[in-house]
């Protein structure tokens, strides 16, 4: 990743910049751009914006950070903006209790909960954090009159949400008109050249373009990247839909969820989620297909390479480990945690044991386990959903639930 | 004119305050509002909102003006309010030349017009002339938001003139959906307990009512004005379609228009350019029934009434006198205007004699003028339109076109 734009041709620079992007506007531009950088040593600025609200990140998020570390690479300058205005205003409307403005204080704190996990992946050095309260918290009435009527209804009900709920006859507020324009306000006022945002940004990007037309300014490029799939292959990779790679989560959890995606979703996330260019990746596909590669050596490499990026290499080689011994050969780990269980002398209900200790989120999952063959006790697979564990029976037992859950419970008087 | 609250009943001041209104939202309402000024002896508040830009009224502004002037006979407070705002901002697209931002000098100048012709009906020590960029170029990026958040887009497309455009898919810009909202909060910050105004102002004043509401106001109460027909009685009454009476026009111009009126249009200008109740006209209506009163008659008492209003009542005897020896008795006036003709020796035409002078706007006109008997040279009705006048026959010619045009052609070597 040392790469800049002297040492690279303006297409291989190109092609570095669209790896991974699902569209560009325009690539005739973005190039016109970088020749233009090159010739005058000018870096050009990048402005991607991001929710003001205390950020946890995962995989998903990390699509955009490592196209936006691409263009640091090239020499740019990268403009993180935090989009505090909104957050400042809080829920306009007073109707909604769960969006009360947030504070100066609130929004400097979720700032730097960005910066410590998005410096995993940016350059600290040449990353601007901004605020685009900055300057629209004190745009003045004559400021949004004027660029209100540069924007028409029609235009800006082109937006999939609006039209949707035009369609469907769910209100709009005629604040909300206003956001799309503030926004692109925003890529007049930092002068950016290129903006980035996922493909459900695009609409947004684009009223940026029209804007910058509207106030004399050349047009910024826009490039957005794709969502990314969860673990699933299928949804978009979310915390709500228990399908996602959180950044900051252990190496030993982010091996295991990443050895357990398809083949087919291997590809997608050595595309996104790696730096390795499409030569390289497709290099290993033709070394898979003339048996020169093991599909499951292929994935080992992309776990070993997303643990290293997020915590270090020795730590990818641990969690290697952990996954070959434990989950591979189906041993159990060096250290197994303890669950002290009150014995009171009668037997106890294995569903009620891991309800307890939250090896399961409810009876039924746990009984659907068993069902599943999910569930071992002392190595024995668990037929039997009533199965109870008998203190006169054994002072211990170890209960392995799913993969990579174990514990040991002991029986206390 | 002296009438006040303290000699009025409730019901009377209500049938005072609603004659020739189009609408009242509502009248239980208003009757509250009125009820409680009457308890507290607090004054209500009447918010009127005018434009920016230099007037020149004519008798259809005036319908709105004498029912402000009702409030003020009642001792209530009327707010001129000058929409300003919008003036100092100018065409904010800038595309269109012809608004250009008007200065604060501007401004104040347009106000003292407003005044030298509005004072002529209203009570100059019950008016507060006022501006609304007075709060609204002060308005924040927050109270922007949070105005707009009040209002659905769906509500706002329910305007006439907004759901037309979209129709017909004529463009809408942003900042035009801004406009009903800040006129709304004038009326909060100016807590209006009515507002008045056109029948076309009914979008505008209803969205007033509403936002007063959600900024936890008592809804103003609405009363609207009908617009007023020109003289034609079909048209609504405007300089451009020259069928109106100019509030600064001549009394002998005044009276002479209003004459010409129809029987029907006279008793809607009795209605809603005078002072008299309903029952009064509806007693002149019934003496003309009765043969007691002649329509031509209540016509002089209506000019004569108006031109008093405007200037004086010696000045409405003058202009009576006027039409009736002029105009009603085929006299020629006291004072005939003089116009040198070039002699060249050889006859004239009529037609270019008359264009030449401006008493006709083409030689089309004046044909049709002949067509129609309207002209006539020395009280003889020209009856070919080719007529030639020649100055070895006489010296001069008394030329009348219409009913009110003289002139006195003189040649001259």
């Amino acid at each position: 990743m040392s790469k800049n734009s002297t040492q690279q041709t303006i297409d291989e620079q190109l092609l570095y910049l669209s790896k991974g992007t699902a569209e560009v506007i325009s690539n005739r531009e973005l190039r016109i751009k970088l020749k233009k950088s090159e010739r005058t040593g000018q870096p050009l600025t990048l402005k991607v914006g991001f929710d003001p609200t205390a950020p946890d990140l995962h995989l998903g998020h990390t699509v955009l950070l490592r196209k936006m570390k691409h263009f640091q690479n090239l020499g740019h300058k990268v403009i993180f903006l935090i989009g505090d205005f909104t957050g400042l205003i809080g829920d306009p409307t007073g109707r909604n209790k769960t969006r009360p403005p947030l504070s100066r204080q609130e929004i400097e704190a979720n700032a730097e909960t960005y910066k410590t996990q998005v410096f995993k992946i940016l350059d600290p050095e040449k990353t601007v954090v901004d605020f685009n309260s900055r300057w629209l918290s004190n745009f003045s009435s004559q400021e949004w009159i004027r660029l209100a009527a540069r924007y028409t209804l029609a235009r800006m009900l082109e937006r999939d949400d609006f039209s949707r709920r035009m369609a469907n006859q769910k209100p709009i507020s005629i604040h909300e008109l206003l956001y799309p324009l503030a926004q692109a306000y925003d890529s007049v006022f930092l002068k950016a050249d290129i903006e980035l945002g996922g493909t459900d940004q695009k609409f947004n990007l684009l009223v940026g373009r029209n804007i910058q037309r509207e106030y004399g300014m050349e047009p910024q490029v826009l490039l957005t990247t794709p969502i990314l799939e969860g673990l699933d292959g299928t949804e978009k990779m979310s915390k709500s839909l228990d399908n996602y790679v959180g950044i900051a989560e252990s190496p030993i959890n982010m091996y295991g969820k990443i050895m357990s995606i398809s083949d087919d979703l291997m590809w997608r996330y050595y595309e996104l989620l790696t730096d390795y260019t499409m030569a390289q990746i497709q290099h290993f596909q033709h070394k898979i297909k003339i048996d020169k590669l093991h599909p499951m050596d292929a994935k080992h490499m992309l776990a070993s390479h997303i643990v290293s990026d997020f915590h270090s290499d020795t730590a990818a080689k641990e969690a290697c480990k952990h996954f070959s011994e434990v989950v591979q050969q189906q041993k159990f780990p060096d250290e197994i945690p303890e669950y002290p269980l009150k014995s009171s002398g009668s037997p106890h209900r294995l569903v009620d044991i891991l309800l307890r200790a939250s090896f399961v989120a409810s009876k039924a999952q746990a009984k659907r386990l068993i069902r599943q063959g999910g569930i071992t006790v002392n190595r024995e697979k668990v037929e039997d959903p009533a199965l109870t564990l008998d203190p006169k029976q054994d002072q211990s037992f170890v209960i392995k639930v799913g993969k990579r859950k174990f514990g040991r419970f002991i029986f206390q008087d």
